[in-house]
């Protein structure tokens, strides 16, 4: 089975810059692909992204050696399972909040007698390869969101589930539930307080830690304090900012803030 | 935030004219944008209409100042956050039986500390606004379709659920749970009682009533009766009364009734 | 082969009930074909509709005894082909104004050594059968588009064109190069001067006379005056009349009529 | 209401030879459909299809007299009555493994007063008839999968749902819960007593048998064991080892298996 | 009929800045308008973008204030008036190098007596409004590529076209042409003599100079110069640059000149 | 710039093994590329493929090692490059009979000098690289179809067009030309001729010689004969005879010969 470039760098020690899909294209994706983001999440949940798109896209990662991931919409096996079948190496599941939660989504991920995912990886095996459903339980990530103060509080139960690989921070969800606005690279002590939690628990419990992020700078940070797997921003969110800046210019304004509403996208 | 045109309408007291969009088409949700209606709904429940469709639909209807809204498949968070970020402005739910069910859905369209609505708003900010968050809690619209009877029994607790908007009472569902053929336009006694009940319970709990109806005499008729939102048929109804209408007369025979199995569409 | 269910209509000497699909969706034109129009024209020239969605639109046609035709967007040969091999029974070719052109557009209709179609009917040997290449160039029907003075003068030469088998007129166009305004159903008299010349001419040289118009009283006359072949409307405009009913009768306007900038659409 | 030819075929006591489409193309399920299957699956769960790309399938399939089925991807009402009201005269619901499961899931095929199901078949009052309500619950099939231990020890409990038409077996998820390697046309002892257990199982509760097979000579025995219903391989399979084999020839190298790393598909 | 913004601007001696589209996604047409450009062109030329794309990249636009351009692929009648149909404000030709090719591009722009264009502004009416066939002539705009040494030669000649609106440059083709490599923002003085001679011309024959460029600083000189209409850089270039830069920032790698094969997209 | 396959495989004289893509789906043609063929064509022309769809499938086969090529529907230069653009590493062009329809042709696939392709390689300059617009005219294949008796006596004028790198025969067409009916694997004298008249004379020009195949039986007759390049049926056959054979061995029927209107797809 083709190996899984995540798992390659993680093995390395390094950290996995990800980049992040939102907008429903997969020539889109493709060009995102080809800048050289080590994995690519197709985003499902927030982004303009069904079933039936997601599997353009992540055709069009594959002609890459980026890592494909999808964030599905909601803790639902049969969007994991079509997700898996349809060639994603790992999933990003939202809205984690309880041990019971988190084993329903990595049950979904792994075949028995780990889980309950059905066998038939219809695209997954032209692009894993023959062993697939062999090496397929070690080889997909499965990724849990932390992006509540509940999945705050539960982490220890959360992040001892067996089979799970990694946490997802969603800074934003998880600002509101604290009582802030949403929005990215928050520097409230609380909620840096909350990140670093999450990562000294993922420590202890051998669970990588990812995070997304709205600058490079702020990602950077979120790697020195120790996470494993940061996004900058989103396709949209990028390409946003860069209109923005060069009408900007033609218009010979001084720049301003971009208008964000928060969420991960 | 762009504002509610159905909120509007109502705190003039005015009833909501809706059209109803099941033709899975871009184009043919923007022509019945253009002819007017205060409101369109799309609807994935029974209309041809899945996700990516739907946006094309919503992006179609924005060209005007029609308020778009979405009838989801089911009481499902993911469909109902992913309808909302993609800019719809109002949600009907279908089946909504019990206070339990109607909290579920009210819920999803909510960010906390309201409810539990992911944060990311990506098409639904650029069609509302950068104060998209700020103002989303009070301005979309969630709607609970009473359809069962079970629901008639349960109206004061359904009604009574914080944040819930309006109801949308399906008749032809309705009319099955009741005993009765499916279909529209009912003069039944029970169905008018049950009809002329929900409209009442509205009243008491400050939440609007609409319904869907077959004809605009029978439209009329239920503003009479006091609802506050009315879909008069849907797209591919009036289209296939209108072109079965015109073969009739090229083959000059006399007029039949359309068939019609029933259901919200 | 299939047959025609045009040529069993004309065999029998009867005016033909067409159908028009312009809006982009098979589930409409599936809609459309359960009406029980003879036939169904899929406008690729003002219609919303490219070729996949012709495909998806003649599929949908396919399931009823509708024969599926096409108006293709010019007198292209790529395009003609492609419709033909997709399975239409019929094209309908625009702006067909010399006997150049006409040859043009029916030697792309026909096999060799009749015309310079090239071999390869894909879904056409599905919806015709396996003796389709044996059987088409009699069965399948061209018809050229009379729609500029310029054809009108040159009805003779075209009409005697080998393999014709239909005209069709596109009065709005016809209108705008006599110099009078858009539109369906004129009652000039040098518009219905000039639609007597076709029928005339057609009867001549043994040509099937086929017309658009805008509704079944202008049909009707046009079948009186002797046309073969006539469309009402098209489901765009048959829907946007529908609607626009519908909502004046629910705000008790009065009926205006609707705005028609022309065109055979 | 169109009769439903796999219910003809039953009546008469004749196997059903069914076919599988996990290809996500209209085109290709059309192509399966005039090969003359008696029934055709679209498969929603591990083909690489979703909503929009099943109705088009289904709209293909009815050109033809093949009756169209549909495997949803998870035990989801809102799916299968989408799945229903898009024409599906039956429905496959994977991992069925109670009898909870199975009310749930043969409730939602079947109208009030026997199930749950929303009224508003749209498109499926066009392919069944106007009097499509009415008939629908003794015309439309549901199908229970058998695919793990758990629904095989339950076998007793699940087949005396009322309502419930017939069952499906998956044998690659079946060998994966038995702790055996997933795949098709097992002979292992174990899986052929379990094999022949459904069958049996299903004659003493008058429910019909149906399973996945991986070759003709396969599918023949299981017929032969009883089984009412069967399919050999899908278009993707199929197509897979016609290449295949075509490229050995080319180069001249001795056959391989194919790789098949199990599941229904 | 709805006014153009593009004329509106050069009524006031206004530079027009455009934004370009080649990423085949509605939504991120919606993007773009909703950054404000003054108007946008749909590529179809070298964007990934055919023409039902195109028509919801133009929907997606109408959401805005922003002009609907579109590009086409070639100087072909069947395009130029599909893309005015679906409602483009003004149309941009590619290879336009002889006064016969204007001649042939313009007719197609424009209903008789002024040109050749066929009636049935499907969606156009809808967008531009009921009085779209009155006015379309004096509201829609044409504007020819001068992209090869050839058009150069042929600038007085084209430039005195009938009914031509404006020119649009397109360096990357003009450089092969002239022996220079492809690409934007050249300084060579053979090209700004080139440059110049286009906006020189373009002054004595009352028709409007566009030009493509790739940065904001070379489109304020070519403004600067005399240019009424400049575009800077398209989606695809943005969203490569943005990203590019984000990931050398993640892996503190020096900047470097991002690829650029050329050509206008 | 990636190599091209085609090329490599030439270089060491050894023959291409083509596939042949005319499903429209990007999941089946991504099946097929990995199968293994050396190259494989996108079909435009007889397959149910257009620009959209094509440009998937492109993406899908650029997963893998094979060189992807696409039949445009007719030699029409705005469609050969948006091809190219897309991507595609040769073009094979239907119906070219003689020396001018050559040089079009050609010219369309080669920038300036060589030709009049325009600059714009959006997706050509990802999958080949960032010297693309340098090596293109080296890299990438132009093939013109020799289908006609007309192309055959015209074969010299037509192979010596600089720039032309391959013919390719259809021997479908080219029987209806010579009077014959349409089909594979012709074995009349005069066809056989025909062929090696074709090798012959592709050999003198050091042009390579392609030909279209229905078995692999012939296809290794070709290549004894001396073609370069061969193609066995394409995807819609390989399935449709694959699903007919297990379909009679399922009920028992003798092998009968699959339907065969001809025409290369």
């Amino acid at each position: 089975m083709r190996a899984n470039r995540v798992r390659e760098l993680w093995a390395k020690r390094r950290p996995v810059i990800n980049g992040w899909c939102g907008i429903p294209s997969a020539f889109c994706a493709e060009l995102m692909a080809h800048m050289g983001w080590d994995s690519l999440v197709v985003d499902m949940q927030h982004g303009i992204v069904d079933y039936q798109m997601m599997v353009g896209m992540l055709q069009a990662i594959s002609t890459t050696e980026t890592a494909p991931l999808v964030r599905v919409p909601w803790n639902d096996p049969a969007q994991i399972m079509k997700a898996l079948d349809a060639g994603a190496y790992g999933v990003i599941c939202p809205m984690v909040n309880s041990r019971a939660e988190c084993e329903r989504f990595v049950g979904a991920c792994r075949y028995a007698p780990l889980g309950y995912r059905s066998s038939g990886p219809m695209r997954a095996a032209l692009y894993g390869g023959p062993d697939y459903h062999e090496k397929a339980n070690e080889t997909i990530l499965a990724f849990a969101m932390i992006e509540t103060v509940e999945a705050v509080r539960n982490l220890d139960e959360i992040l001892s589930t067996p089979g799970l690989d990694a946490v997802y921070v969603g800074p934003s969800d998880l600002s509101i539930t604290m009582g802030l606005p949403p929005g990215q690279d928050k520097t409230e002590p609380a909620m840096l307080a909350n990140l670093e939690k999450v990562v000294e628990a993922c420590r202890r419990h051998h669970v990588k830690a990812g995070v997304h992020t709205g600058s490079t700078a702020y990602a950077k940070r979120m790697i020195g304090m120790g996470f494993d797997f940061t996004t900058v921003l989103g396709d949209a969110r990028l390409l946003a900012i860069a209109g923005q800046q060069a009408l900007r210019e033609m218009r010979a304004e001084a720049p301003a803030p971009a208008a964000t509403p928060g969420g991960t996208y």
